[in-house]
């Protein structure tokens, strides 16, 4: 069985899958007559495709441990979907490259409490995988119609090992 | 002086001036094969006049403490903006009605630290409320050309007492 073992979640590792939203090394500048900072365009929104518009939702994941057997993929080939976890703990996340329109290469990280990612569209992701104890997210994603979903179910799983 | 007492914040209480971004009583849906719940669509972006896009950012603001004097007022004529905190932590909500283009009546709310607000366009708010300690806020607003700040200094300030 193909084992993946989760390195920690960098911008420039992650980079060809999307944005990882931290403010570590993020371009800021000072607002409010000093009383605040905004670390400034952390992602790319990029929904509008087919008329979509963009929301702000909360997801709220169970958890999960490793091992983990990873059977599928999911991307979104009209939007790009955000996620920032609000429990400030550690999460995982699982991408892989596209082989002629399947999963090819799995990448998987260990993300910090305080970095959220932005995968890019059409990006094929493994659905939220909180650790330990149940965690919300914000999600900023697609809302429209249109056929945003696709789900790639792997011949084999891949397994997840710390 | 005028004194504003802050309010538990509440989609009612709030709804004139926006949308309060919180798991209860939101409507949601199982996905991901029963692994998480989405509570979905809990705030509308509304940052597409002029070529505005939306942009995920993080503020980083500076804690306060009641007694508080509020002497200005801001707001974006062009886009909504919304904010979630990041630090589980309570934090102040400070919005006006609009007053022939000047802040009228002031309202104030204590937010949970599961309680985000997305500013409708063009209201009148204070800028971040922090309570304590530092506190991380993921924002979604509109970035791109155009003239989306308006500030109003207040000719007497609004005390804002616990």
């Amino acid at each position: 069985m193909r084992v993946v073992r989760p390195k920690p979640l960098t911008k420039t590792a992650f980079a060809r899958f999307g944005e990882v939203i931290e403010t570590d090394g993020a371009g800021s500048f000072v607002i409010n007559d000093g009383k605040a900072t905004r670390f400034h365009d952390l992602a790319g929104v990029d929904v509008g495709a087919q008329g979509g518009r963009p929301a702000i939702s909360i997801f709220r994941a169970k958890p999960t441990s490793l091992p983990f057997d990873i059977a599928m993929f999911e991307r979104h080939p009209l939007a790009s979907q955000a996620f920032y976890p609000l429990s400030g703990r550690p999460w995982l996340v699982v991408v892989a490259t596209d082989d002629a329109g399947r999963p090819g290469d799995v990448e998987a990280f260990v993300a910090s409490g305080t970095q959220g990612v932005n995968y890019a569209r059409a990006i094929w992701h493994h659905p939220l995988l909180a650790l330990d104890e149940v965690v919300d997210f914000l999600v900023v994603d697609r809302v429209g119609d249109g056929d945003n979903l696709q789900e790639f179910r792997l011949d084999a799983p891949c397994r997840l090992e710390s």
